[in-house]
């Protein structure tokens, strides 16, 4: 591969291209090139190349990476991955690693840092920093709590503008993402923010007090990291403070974390629906990835066998019409189908919110109507196939019959088994495939075969 | 419903409590109520709130809404949802809808908005303004290009940072987001950023050349909106400049855009699974909703017909076995769902661009080796049952030998699918499950009955 003809801007863009690379470099490249090649890029993305790779590239690259940086590359890992490379780091690198993070992101890695390692850190920061972490790591991941930064510029609502841009440019150093200083009294209680593009278009010598915006309400730090996230969508936010129930400031949220949330929330969302919630790592062992799956297949293993043992009710129909046994999977197939839409809407609209009390019901009625319109429509589609294929208008009838309660009845389970299963605060995107498509089978079969064993039998 | 016990605070922030709130009020509240509740919110809030009500409730808040903030709201709508709210809204109140609106908000507007009121609105635009926003009309939605923003705050190198601070004073307004000003030649090529923490921080006499951070290069107009969000996740930024092909700086993309992107990416992955990748509103009609969904039941139709093809040739083994009858679903089923683990992890490691040539045929052999893993060791328990139950151990071995043909061919097309889909330039999240599927019951089907006419005859 000739890479000379790329130019900069794409090399340095495409994240595929970037895959390839190094790959190529895997395989053929010095170590000297490959560690060129990551010094050029962003913590996040050599992340996110790791993640690409198989385990034993995943090392090589990992060995030219300075102790320095890897803490920044861990916290954007997913935790699986993030602990392979934990395991095979020696403790001195990982306590630099450790000891070069912000705040919020050390909290994250902590979470991941195993003991005796954790205490050895833990004992290696000083005791005001350790106490102040100690708290934050009493958060909740899922928090607004534990989304927080403790970076946090402060200002008093006493002090002139021009005082606070003096004690700006007194630092060397403004923490990421700050549009907004936070206004606080003496007891750290929360009471406004001042924008820094006010700072820069208002008179200096006007106070604090009479520029800030006392509007803003911090958020409190048990809210969900979800309602986080959406309040920043919301209100296109690029920061907020969090604030505990006494209203005192405890910290800030900054938007790059939010992106995070959003992109996990979906990708958790995606997976679930698979049954693949807890694999993260693309690459993870062959046995572990395995055995993770087999739960999932064990569990529609039993969905399997009871669509089974309803057919094996009608054991005695099928050896009378073996035509049954041919057509009878177009029922459940399409119930399947139709549930799935529905219950994708459902799983979707609970995930954004959207869905409480009357208009579920509103909701509930609709997708019945839908369920009915195709029900109607494909049964009719399905009758005809299938009486001409068999020459049996009985055959046909019944087909279409079966279709049509069917997709009724899939609307119906598509439709309540989010709703019930989140009320039970079951994950609908992890349970709700599996339950509706024994609902969809267990319906389908009985319905195709009880109406032939009663009309044609 | 007492409203009164909720804290202020989780009132405004929680969005389920809002739904219940304002259909609640749309119930029973007046006119003046509903007014009040809504002026409360910020647009993007009101959107989603939109999008969660029935299309009569819509309406309903529609009409309180003040035309100068329609705009905002319809720009966070999805389009579906924005086309019928423009449609029941009156010119005049467009006009002044789309006044209000920023320069990027404006052009993704003007895609939704209908001849003849298009040109109406282009026309009571200045022509200034009007060449600028044609130009933007002209990027496609899903490019750099199209998600860039006209109001960018440019300053020259050879200012001060002094000559910078003053300029910024005189201005009353800085657009949202800027944590970065832009530098630009006479000839408005992009030269690096002036970050406002350092503005805020230096020395002012310094010049804008010494502080600039030249190091960032502009984001290539024709840049996928994909690619820019990975750009924006992996580099922590709040906004980025967006240049021509000479290197002319054109717009500016800030990261509330880029968190929509990220939300609607998911979204459309998440929705295309079950087919459902138009459907962007919750409560569309029932006979539109109904229309879209027989297409896809429709597709899947054909596969389930296919499968039921199969089964017909093995009519003659049926008739004599009719325990293959009963036990055949579960070979499909367990193949389907292995096989849809694959295409999901593939789907999500081709969306998040982690996979690409060399590591796909790792990524290939570690999912064959999972496949034969769980083969294995479900053919074993499916066997053991399926023997049982029939009390013949030729049953028992067939079943199992079909699991562990079909789950083997399940990884096979899980991983290749997708790969070839993405070859073609079709989407795999929306074409890949029914392709798996007609494979999957193909093979199921083929396999067992196939087998037992083999052995068992």
């Amino acid at each position: 591969m000739d890479l000379s003809s790329v130019s900069f801007t794409e090399k340095k863009y495409n994240n595929r291209l970037l895959l390839t690379q190094i790959t190529a470099l895997l395989k053929s490249g010095s170590l000297f090139q490959i560690r060129h090649f990551i010094h050029e890029l962003y913590p996040a993305e050599t992340a996110h190349l790791i993640e690409s790779l198989q385990p034993e590239d995943r090392k090589k690259i990992w060995a030219v990476i300075p102790p320095d940086v890897m803490g920044e590359i861990l916290v954007q890992l997913h935790v699986e991955v993030a602990k392979g490379l934990i395991e095979i780091t020696g403790q001195k690198d990982l306590i630099k690693a450790v000891e070069s993070l912000e705040s919020d992101d050390l909290v994250d890695l902590l979470h991941v840092i195993p003991e005796p390692l954790y205490s050895k850190v833990i004992a290696s920061i000083g005791v005001q920093e350790r106490s102040r972490l100690e708290a934050a790591l009493s958060y909740d991941d899922d928090t607004a709590g534990g989304l927080m930064s403790l970076d946090v510029l402060t200002v008093q609502a006493t002090q002139s503008l021009d005082e606070v841009l003096q004690d700006l440019r007194r630092r060397t150093f403004i923490p990421k993402a700050t549009d907004n200083l936070f206004v606080v009294d003496q007891l750290d209680i929360f009471q406004g923010v001042l924008p820094l593009s006010v700072l820069l278009t208002r008179d200096p010598l006007v106070m604090v007090a009479e520029s800030m915006d006392s509007s803003i309400e911090g958020i409190p730090c048990q809210m969900s990291a979800e309602e986080v996230a959406l309040l920043f969508e919301h209100r296109d936010m690029l920061s907020a403070p969090v604030v505990a129930e006494n209203g005192r400031l405890l910290g800030r949220i900054t938007v790059d974390d939010i992106v995070d949330v959003i992109r996990d929330q979906a990708d958790r969302s995606f997976r679930s629906m698979a049954g693949l919630s807890e694999e993260q790592d693309m690459f993870s062992p062959v046995m572990i990835s395995a055995k993770r799956r087999a739960v999932w297949l064990g569990i529609n293993l039993v969905t399997a066998f009871m669509a089974s043992w309803v057919i094996g009710l009608f054991e005695a129909t099928l050896e009378q019409i073996v035509a049954l046994a041919v057509l009878m999977p177009i029922v459940a197939s399409m119930g399947g189908i139709a549930g799935s839409q529905t219950l994708t809407l459902v799983i979707r609209g609970l995930a954004l919110r959207q869905i409480s009390g009357i208009n579920a019901v509103q909701l509930f009625k609709k997708e019945l109507s839908v369920g009915i319109v195709n029900g109607v429509l494909w049964s009719f589609v399905v009758a005809s196939i299938g009486g001409i294929w068999f020459h049996s208008i009985g055959i046909g009838l019944i087909l279409g019959g079966a279709v049509i309660i069917n997709l009724i009845c899939a609307a119906f389970a598509g439709a309540s088994i989010p709703l019930i299963l989140q009320r039970m605060d079951i994950d609908p995107a992890l349970a709700g495939g599996v339950l509706l498509t024994t609902v969809t089978d267990v319906v389908g079969f009985m319905a195709f075969l009880g109406l032939a064993t009663l009309f044609l039998m």
